[in-house]
């Protein structure tokens, strides 16, 4: 059967599904978008995303890849197929066909992701779900000099946590290209671009920031757990609802 | 017994509830804010918003005023005590002493509310009850032409639904300082400064104005509905859920 390889650019709100991997409940995000394909043509599709979101972390760009019949559906007529039957909070906002060698995970050179903090005592109703609520202070210049010292090429053991099967010692070097603080008022964004994050890295250099910001930790924390290779490890991990996969560069 | 008088400042998520004025259901903010008076102090206090806003209308800054007895709580204890005892939905984000004269009401000499509309085939996930949904293009020119039309002080009874009472004719003129149009990609904003507002007034004018911005109604009707001074009435609401209440100007 003759196949072509299509590239998807999908949103999702995170809140109502557990995270992107297909779950044995059938309620990840994958799920619904291999269960949308095979509802739109009879047949199996299997859908590779660019890598894992976690359950409540919202992603603006998602991408995926998957291979269709090239004799059935048009590439402009599986967007609308799709979002037909996909849940609201999920939407297909870009199809294309893409080489058939396009690997979404594989050919992905690095990842942008935001990271959300509403830094007031009482949390705007607008930004239930949507952002870390931090009531406590958080020094601003402590947070910019932290992320400073997290950019560049570093071994990120320590601020991964350990799948079931971990990680080798090769694999955990990461260069993290930027980590920008923007905020205005009660609302700080932490942008990080990088060649690829660990397994919750983001949430856990958000969450290790944030208690350096506070007070509650020294900025030489970062330097050790940078510098222990995962014999040491965070676990301050900034919750999901404020992370935003927010675009995948090839 | 010797009263204070407080100005609140109070944002919601819309959706949740019944809108702001007071219901026999209970389910309206101010319902929730007056319960959280009386669970504080264990009595009834009035609470006086600056206007209405219907179901599924937004609020970033609505303004109240509420008398509470000078001897119990201080007044920066109240903000505190009320979001201990408000939905998450709701919440006070400023309260502080008024003078005893202040009326949220009738002391206002203005308003500014925003209308957000994504305009493209399929809605973002994340602006699910957040935004009017529009999937048909708009000329950004014939909107920006309409806005501009309906600045200026004007007879707007044609843009007024009827409450049960109605308006006589003389309390439908107001006066639209500025209808600004701001716009990245494919979510635009609609922003209205006036010194009032009739009943969905802003919602009758952001529909009737994207009725022309479609083409399916010419810019003309505008100026018609204006002149007929309420003998024509637009029937092209925009929905609620695209709607926030931004600031009430004293």
């Amino acid at each position: 059967m003759d196949t072509l390889r299509l590239k998807l650019l999908i949103a999702y709100d995170g809140r109502p599904f557990r995270g992107w991997q297909s779950q044995a409940t059938n309620d990840a995000v994958q799920d619904h978008i291999e269960a949308a394909f095979a509802q739109t043509i009879g047949e199996k599709v299997s859908v590779q995303g660019s890598g894992r979101t976690d359950a409540g972390v919202h992603a603006l760009a998602q991408v995926a890849h998957a291979d269709v019949p090239v004799d059935r559906l048009s590439v402009a007529a599986w967007q609308g197929a799709l979002n037909n039957f996909l849940p609201a909070e999920i939407r297909v906002m870009r199809v294309t066909q893409a080489a058939p060698e396009f690997h979404a995970r594989f050919d992905a050179r690095g990842k942008i992701y935001t990271y959300r903090i509403w830094n007031a005592v009482y949390l705007h109703p607008l930004e239930i779900g949507r952002a870390w609520h931090m009531p406590s202070p958080l020094d601003l210049d402590i947070l910019r000099a932290g992320a400073a010292l997290l950019e560049g090429k570093h071994d990120f053991a320590g601020f991964a946590a350990n799948r079931s099967t971990g990680y080798a010692a090769t694999e955990t070097v990461r260069t993290i290209k930027r980590i920008a603080l923007t905020g205005r008022r009660e609302l700080l964004t932490l942008r990080f671009e990088g060649d690829g994050f660990l397994y919750k890295m983001v949430r856990l250099l958000t969450g290790t920031l944030v208690r350096c910001a506070q007070g509650r930790a020294e900025l030489s924390l970062l330097s050790e757990l940078l510098a222990a290779h995962g014999s040491r490890k965070t676990s301050f991990a900034a919750p999901a609802e404020g992370l935003y996969l927010t675009r995948v560069l090839y």
